[in-house]
This record gives structure tokens, C-alpha cells and sequence, in this order.
């Protein structure tokens, strides 16, 4: 259910039936030259979207600005501050408590927002503690990953325009997509790139890092749809605990 | 052109051609029973497209979020302080600029993003001389209005949820329209509204200030056509002198 | 009545029987060359004395500085940020709320600071929802305005240094006006002063926005004798309303 | 001369004539029985004045409101917080530079204002290096307070409604004084007062720290007419040396 | 060599010769019954001692408070927000680069702080782009911890007063361990801990996460040792890069 | 006892009992060719330390950094604003109030923290006004000063690496100081140091105000030792006001 779609009338009623918040969050920034510059929206908007199909919800309209500090140099890339992106994220969760919503789901679809994210939740905890809030970035799919991936992973936190999330695209977007320019982007981070702070366009052109040209529907499926399961899992067990 | 299906090879390219940035900025708010949270939202993005018939540029996502104050206590309403919308478009202005743009454009489908949109304008303006920035809010469509209304406004400032606003949805959004559920909102502004701050639930259990009944497809279709003329004027004839 | 004239030890019992505190605001801003850069101070300094007349309340010392940004380059003027304004005009209302004031009346004598008033209001509103704001600018003088000039607006909003202003000033603080420099100041305002930042620098040399010559004691008379008994009917009636 | 007399056509060459700009700073605060709520503003208004017979400057509107903790909770106190008193003054000092200034002196009448001035000078220090700015506080006046007061002080850097003060008003502001309501005020102040936060309601019902019977407007000549003194010959002798 | 030891007159020429800053930051927090509230300090001071013996750096006296929110409810906890803690981090960076530092390396006890150390490195390099920072968090010692530890780790980022943290401490500061007050605890970390905020007092008494009775002296040494080399492998390689 | 030291399970029961919490904070400034940059930082850890042999309190770790703007220019110096010291103590003792401590006393070493502390203080003061909070300054020491001091004293408020200074360094930290490289700085005060900014290396090469070469550690005994015994009465005096 669409959270915008819905009339002030009705609202009160359903939010306290249904809920559940659900925000889809992404970002506008380089991921080479077969994927938009709006891939983290697009992908956090129809996980969202099949995460609704799974669990009740109102899902909100995507934000779709996000923190772009790495990749901020590429063509592109749009980028707010952590500190505009916590208040954003704290004030929505706000109107949301206050409007009765007991569960806020953020999907993420942009690591970068991960810091902001978190701040925003200790933020809305410390105020409203029994607001319980989910920070959703591919919720355990570290099992499936590893079984679905033909390649290594470059680091351990990343990803990017690779293998993995070009598949993600071709099963929730693949109007976007043109796998055609789909390319094996093979940079090395940099030794020191998780203690130092390094723009991306030091050590590549792309913004690929991966063999995006590995990419299948299917292996986006599957690793979606166990994100899906279980995010969908956590908030049924949220929901029961709090009744 | 949607700017966040580019990609980040082509889009240098692009935006050196283009030069024109279009951001649909709305909020979720109260309209009455007979339209959507979502309204502004729906309005302003649906005139960023009609824009970009008209002209070329690229349409970025739509901001949906915005500074609710006068209606934050209606059921449903979600609101940002100024201090945020403001550093969230300023931001997103300072990105646009550096990826090159030189006119940043925000359709703005809600009148209480004004402030904040007049500040984050002047630091932009600051900051970057040559960067023209425009605030377009049914761009001079005052004698049109006059024209096809068949109801006297009830504020000089203020329309929401009536005859304009909802002929405006008949037009670029009807499958988000419950006439059935129109009514005629007459309550009347407090005396005291334009110089004390008033939340607008002291004053109307509905939020549709005006006759929703009397709206038309084609009222709405008059109005929301002049300030797209009007705004592609604008952008050409600003785009001839940057030349 | 003069807050600061007052001591320590009476000024309790004279608020709980008064109730009212009336704060002019100003600004230090270019005028042309017929006017002071002080013309907002004398203008809402002497207003508020007309209003003490009218009315049982306690005249705050003048804040003589304001937001001028439109007028920023003309020399002589001085700005504040919105920011520091609003903090300022908060912790004003604020002290005067502790002291039992219920009634706090801006009497502001300068356009600009319209912005920072209302946000100003805003936050004494969310925190002491049983604290009266007033932002008073020539309170309900459209008809008498009207009926007086004998010229046109040049601008729906704006009105600075003309045939109005002046006239208000010969009413008010004559000793500060030199007639004999008075001139018709006629620039047109550029077409999209509404809807983007522009300096006034930029198409006026003189800042006079209209005909200055025409200026008369008795439309000032007019004018601001309506403004105060508005503002003080306003005062009398929210003061029976919280008795 | 005063500023705000001024208009903006003849001010640029003004400044670039003067270049002294100086600004009264007081606050509204309890000042006993016999002295009003503005005694501050009075004072540095009034001080303002004489140095403006003594050395060519141009005399700003009086910023009537200051950093009031100490006595915040005495009725009819009003108080900004250093913050917010901090950027005014920043702001103001920026616009006299941006306007030519080269002198920026405060005539300070409240100490409590010390902190927000002190830390107001080095921002502006910093950004603008040959912007001379001068915190002046009954400058150098030690000796000649020595010799004329009848009673010793209570604390070495405290003086308040008291012998001196009230002489500087019978001199300055004698129409705000009520001698007759003058008392001899004398309570402890706390052992730790320098060292741990105290509201003087704590220890004072009057405010009166010293004995104000003994005030008379020849103490009052002999200190403040040094005062200014001293600070012309600062200012004469800062004007030569940025020759 | 400890910098504060050093005096004004000669450390102009250190600093130039040897570039290399090291800040030792921890924290004061729960370490269990066996552990001091200390142990994040006396880890990162020792670690800091190591590694100037293995190359050449100044080490600034330790930062001895950080951002504790997961353990802030435990007894003793002291914790700074990460605003504060990033404003210190860059205003102590800024003064090690305008004294002369190419290098900022900040050896951190304390898993916390990372948030706010990467703020600070960002907001350092986009002002100071040739000013390297270095956050040192037991660099590159997932191998060999792998090798000594006897237990699983509980989590895959978190290790807090267990079989590890506790034998660096008997290897670096084992005059504050008492092993005698050393349990295994062993809670189970909440299911969603990554993804919601969670005060570690909801799951355990103790603040032990894992068997701290299995601590030795050796398995501390190997690990530290590894560290302290990477550390200094880093720093070399560094400054042979800029030379 | 040392605060840092004692273990999370233990801590709340000592704290209920010991009641006092003592926070040395320092700086990192330039001190002159004899003394170390550190040497207001040594100071104030060893003046805690003895405080602790007097009166039974729990001393927190150092806080090495201060607020250095009059000596930020010299070589060594580091430097805090105002805002990041306020809110740095404000969050400290915040959680020392969280803990249960009631009294909070700063030893502090360094002049220009002083601002900050008062600020802190009343923050403090303003939220939790059952918290006792002192700012410790070689207080009550005016009188021995007197008796002791060779030399008179340069400025009524400050002196730095002096003949003072160095007594105290030769009593609490000799290993520190080198007594061969002792000056006799005496360089003039700028005549309106007071009044206007001005950083130290205007007027002086090596931050030495005073005759150094006259210092001993008896001299600084007896002060220190005055300090010390004031500092412990006032404690004790408050210990039991609040019983």
C-alpha cells in the first residue's frame, strides 16, 4: 500500500492497523556506463515494493537523495552532508511516531547512507523508545551471496556496480539496464582505503568494481527475494512482540 | 529527459548541452478526503514532465518531503523543519552546479516550501553568482485562475484541497481523484491567520479550503498549461542570455 | 508606557495588569537620498507610541537591526542572517513569556524581516502554546491605501522609499525627511524578482521604488492612523478573549 | 553623528571620511529600585554621545538587549544567550567592514555582555585582519574610581546598581533616577560566586550591590568623562596609526 | 617521542623533520568486573608507545573520551555525542597541519569512535588535501586473531572485554587487569543488533562478550605486535611517498 | 583514586559514596624554551592528584586540550574553540551527573579555557541544578602570590611560563622543566590587550612573560599548597550542604 496514495480521512484508521513505515532511500550517484545514476532508488523502491507484497505496510515516497562522499567526483553524483541526511531521516521518523506508526523500515539502497542512517535511529530511539526502527540494506544475504557470486568480492564491505548489484537491477529494473555496455571493472582498492578517506576516482574511471557482465536475473532473485523473506520475517516478529 | 536514467559516461556530455536542472519538490500532507497525501507530489513531478516537453532538461527525482507546519496536526501529514529543506536543497543546488548545470529550476508543488526555498536560493546565489536558480509555483497564472474559477478565493495566499488544486489533479493525476468524495469546504480563516501562527485543525475537520465540487479537468488543464508556458519561457529566454 | 523606564521592583504587578509587550523592529537599510537609512526604526518606534496611546502596553526598546539582504549592497546598509534574527526575536519572546507577558506584538517596520517574524512565532508557539504573536506590518491598510496613493504599485509586495514610505515618515518623523531630495524613483523591478535572488543594486541606483515626491503628512496620517487602530482593536480583543 | 540619520547617498564618502563606527550595547535588566530596566542602554547611549563630541565617529543605533544570566531571574529582566549575541555582533561588525569601516568600537554597558564581545572581536579578527575593534567597558578608570568612591567594592570585577553606577546615571540619565527609592544594598556575595554558577536572586532581593544613597551625579562626571577620554585618545591615536 | 614533552622553541624544526603525528583516542567505559573503565585508553596510550619505538612520530597526550552509546547505561560510562567528538578530531588535525604535520594517525581503543573519526578524516582532506590521516583500529590483524583465539567470535565486528581485548590489556597494561574477576560471558548479541539501536544493558549484566578467562599475555603480544607493525609499514611507506 | 582505574561493576557504589569527581584539563601551548608545551596539562594532573590526597574524590583522565587562541600563532600550540570545549565538558559532566556524582570540580591549567568552563558550568547548572560544579584556577591563591612573587606581575589577569609558572612546574613536574634555558621574558603588554584581540607573537618571541630565572620550587609549594587546601575545603563545605 502506497503511503501517499492514501487521503487524510482514511489514514488514521489504517496506520493504526497496519502499522508499518516503510521508507525506500537511495541516492543519486555514478554506477558505470549499464546502470543509471539512479540505481539505489530504483532498487529500494521495488524492494519495497515486494517487501509490501509480503508483509503489510505503507510504504512512503522514496527518498531519493542520499550521502555521496566517495563517488562524489564521478559525473553525476549528487550528495547532501550526513548531517542533512540524519535530520531528514529523524524528522520524517518523527511525523511517522507521531502519526502512530510503531515500525519504521528503512531500505537502504546506498551503503554510504549507512552512517546518517544509524544517527538518525539513535536519534528517534532516544526520544520515542517503544518506536522500534530497521536499518534494511540486503538483509542477511551473506549465505546466498557467497553461493550465488562467481566472483570473489573486491572488499568486504562494498560492492558496486558489479556482478551483484547489476543483477539485483536485471531481475527488479532491467528497463534500466543495458548490459550491453556492461563492463569486467577490475581496479584494486586501495591498500588503505577502509582507514583513510579516498574519492573512487583516484583508482577508477568506471565506478565498476566488478565483473558486471556476470550479471543474471536469476541471481538477483534469488538474493533479493531472501532479503525480501527476511525483512519481512523481522517486522512480522516486531509486530507480534508489540502487540 | 529523466536525469537519474543517465548514466554517469554520458551525462558530463549531457548536461554541457542541457544546462537546465528540474527538481519536482512536494510534501505529504493533508487534501481532504477526495485527494491523496501525495497531491503536491503528484502535481509537481507531473509538471516537471509537462516542462520538459516544452524544454529541454533533465528532471531530477522528486524531492517528496517538505515543511509542513500549518497542517502538521491533520492525520497523515509529514513535515520538515526549514533548517533541513534548506540545507537539503541547498545541497543538492551545490551538486548540480559542479556537475555543470547553470539554471536549477525547483517545481514546487507546496506553498509552504516557499521560505525555505527563497533561502536555500540566496545561499546558492552567494555562493555561486553565475548559477541561476528559479522558484516556480504556478508561474503567472494569476489572470488565468481569475478567469476559469467560478468560486472568490477564501485567501489571498493560501488555495488547498479546492476548486484549483483539485482541477489541477483532474488534469495531471486523476487516477488519484475521488470526486465522489469532493465536498465543499467553506470554513473561514481566522481572522488573525496571515499574522499569528494558526494550525490549520483549529479551523477545518477537512483541510479543503474551497468548493472541491466545482473542479474541472479542463479548469485545471488551463491553468497548470499557462505556467508551463510560462516557466519554459523563462528557461529559454534564460538559457539566450547565458549564451 | 516604556519597558526600560520601568524598575525591577514594580515591573511585575504593571505585567500582570498589562499584559501586552510591543517590540518595534527595524532595520538600518538605504532609503534614497530623501530618507535616513534608519526610516524602519523611526517608523516602528513611533508607530508603537501611537499604539501605547491607543492601547495599555509595554513599548519595548527598539531592535534597530534587521534582515536586509534584497538592499545589502546599497552602502549604509547592515544584515543580519535569518538565522541570528529569529534567535534573537525567540529569546526576546521567550524572556518576556517568563516574565508573564501574554501578549507579544512585533510592530515591524521593515519587509524583510517578514521571514525570520514567522519562524520566530513559530517556535514561541510550539513551546508556549498560551503566548499571543502579533507580526504587525501597516495591519489592514490595503482599502485606506488604496483610497490614499495616487500612484501605482509598482510591486504586489513591495513598496520602499516611494510616495507610501515617504508619506509615513512626513507623518511620523518629519525632521528626519528632506523633501527637496525626493525624486521619482521609476525603475521597473526585473521580471523575475519573484522567483529568484536579485540585489536591488542591480536595477536601481537610488533605491526609491516610486514616486517620493508625492508624498504627503496627511496620507501618512491616513495610512498609519488605520494601522494603529487595527493593531490595537486586534489587542483589545485577544485581551478579553484570554482574560 | 548619528548613522542612522544618515542616507545612503552621502554615507559611502561619510565612512571613507570617519571611518569610526560605534555601536551602545547595554541589556534590559533589574537595577534595583531606583534605577529603570534600561539602565544599561541609557548608559552606553549616553556614553556614545560625549565620545562623540570628543572624536569624529558615527554613532549606530543602540542594540538594546545583552547576555543577562546572572540576574535572569529577577522580574523584568530580559536575556539573549551568548550565542546569539556573538553572531549579532559578528553580523553587524561584518556590514560596517563591508561599508568601509576601519574602527569598530563597542560602548558596553553590561558586563555580563564581556564573554559575546570578546569572542565577537575574534571572529571578526580573524576574517578581516585591518578591521580594528574595540571592547570598551568604563575604560581605564580604575584609578579615578578609586579616588572618588566613598564605599570599597564588593567584588573586584562586580559593580551593580550601586555608589558607581548610580553616579553614572545621575550624570548621564538623571530623568530615569528615583533617589529617593535608593537604598543601601549589601548582601554577601556567595563565598564561591567566581567559580560556580549563581543566580544573584540567590543572595539579593533589590539587585543593589553597594550603597546607591551615597551616588551623585560629580562621581558620576569624573569617572565617566575619564572614561571617554581614554577612549577617544584610543581611537585618535588608532586613526593614526592605520593612516 | 611525546609531543607535549617537547617546548615551543625546538619543536618547529621536529615537526619537520619527523611529520608524523600520532593521537592516542579511547574512551571511559564498562570492561566488565575484571577490566577498567579505562582499558580502551591504556590500550590506545601503550599501542602509541609501541608503535614511536618502531618509527619515528610525535605522541600528543591521549584523547582519553569517546562516543559511547551502545554500553552509555552501564555504571561508569562517560560519553561525548559524535558531533563533539568530530569537532575535536578536526580542530586537533588542523592544528597538527598548520604546525607542520603530513601525517595524522589516530590510534583508536575504541570501536565507537569510528563514526566520528571518519567524519573527521573527510572533513580534514577536503580542507587539507596533502594532510594524510590514518584511523588505526588494530590494523590488519584479522589473520592472526584467527590464529590465537581459542573462542568463536561472537560478532563479526564487535569484541568488547573477551578472550582478545583482555589480553592486550595482560600484554600491555596488566598492572590494571585482575584475572582473578575474569568470566566467560557469553550473551547472545540481540538478533537485529545491526540493524536497530540496542543498549547493551538489555542483554547482558556484565559487559563481557566472550570468555575472558581464556586471556593471555602471549595471544595479546602476537596480535599487538601485528598491529604495531602494519601500523608503522603504513606510516613509512607513507612518508617515503611524499618525500 | 583514579576514576579510570576502577572497574564498571564496582564504580556506582564508590561513586555513591565518594560523591566528587575532579576533571584536570589542560592544553597544548606554547610555554617558553624552559617549559614543555604540555606544561598546563602537567599541572593540572598533579594539582588533582594532590587535591586527592586531601579531600577523597575520584580524578577523571586529563582532558589535554584547550581552548589556545592568544598563542595560537606559536610554534607547538594546539587549539579547541569555544563551541568544541563547551559542548566537550557539558557531555562529561553531563554523564558524571548520570552516574551520580554530585560535585564537579575542573582543576584547570590554562587561562584561555575559562570561557568555556563558565558556559559549561551553566549549561550544567540549568539542567541539573542540584549539581555542584567548580572551576578551580590556583584559587584563592591571590594573597601567597603576593608574598612570594620577586617580580611584579606583568598583567593584572595572566602571566605565562613566568616566575609563577615555573614554580609551580619545578614543585609538581621538574622533570619537565629545564632551568638553564629560564628567561626573563619581559616584553610589554600592547596597551589595549584588554580590549582588542591580539595574539601573543605580536609582541613576544618566546611566550615568556615574567622572569622565569627567579623561579623555585618552594615558591611554588606554597602556593600550590594554598590552592590545593582552598580547593579541599570547598570541597568539604559543600560535601556537607548536600548530606
Amino acid at each position: 500500500m502506497k503511503y501517499q496514495e492514501q487521503n487524510s480521512k482514511e489514514i488514521k484508521e489504517i496506520i493504526e492497523k497496519v502499522k508499518v513505515a516503510i521508507l525506500p532511500l537511495g541516492a543519486v550517484e555514478a554506477h558505470g556506463p549499464h546502470l543509471p545514476l539512479g540505481t539505489d532508488n530504483y532498487l529500494s523502491e521495488k524492494i519495497a515494493e515486494k517487501l509490501s507484497e509480503n508483509v503489510e505496510c505503507l510504504v512512503f515516497p522514496t527518498l531519493p537523495y542520499g550521502q555521496v562522499w566517495s563517488l562524489e567526483e564521478f559525473p553525476g553524483s549528487v550528495s547532501l552532508s550526513n548531517e542533512t541526511l540524519i535530520n531528514m531521516l529523524y524528522e520524517i521518523g518523527k511525523s511517522m511516531y507521531k502519526n502512530g506508526f510503531k515500525i519504521f523500515g528503512i531500505i537502504n539502497g546506498h551503503l554510504g547512507n549507512g552512517t546518517a542512517i544509524k544517527e538518525a535511529q539513535r536519534k528517534l530511539f532516544s526520544e520515542f523508545s517503544d518506536f522500534k526502527t530497521f536499518n534494511f540494506f540486503y538483509t542477511g544475504t551473506d549465505k546466498v551471496i557467497q553461493e550465488v557470486r562467481e566472483t570473489q568480492k573486491l572488499h568486504k564491505n562494498y560492492f558496486h556496480a558489479d556482478e551483484l548489484e547489476t543483477s539485483y537491477m536485471l531481475y527488479l529494473a532491467d528497463e534500466y539496464v543495458e548490459m550491453s555496455k556492461a563492463i569486467n571493472g577490475n581496479p584494486d582498492y586501495p591498500e588503505y582505503i577502509d582507514i583513510t578517506p579516498v574519492r573512487w576516482t583516484e583508482f577508477t574511471d568506471t565506478a565498476v568494481m566488478g565483473d558486471a557482465t556476470l550479471a543474471t536475473k536469476e541471481k538477483g532473485k534469488k538474493i533479493v527475494d531472501t532479503a525480501v523473506k527476511n525483512m519481512s520475517d523481522i517486522i512480522k516478529k516486531t509486530l507480534e512482540e508489540i502487540k
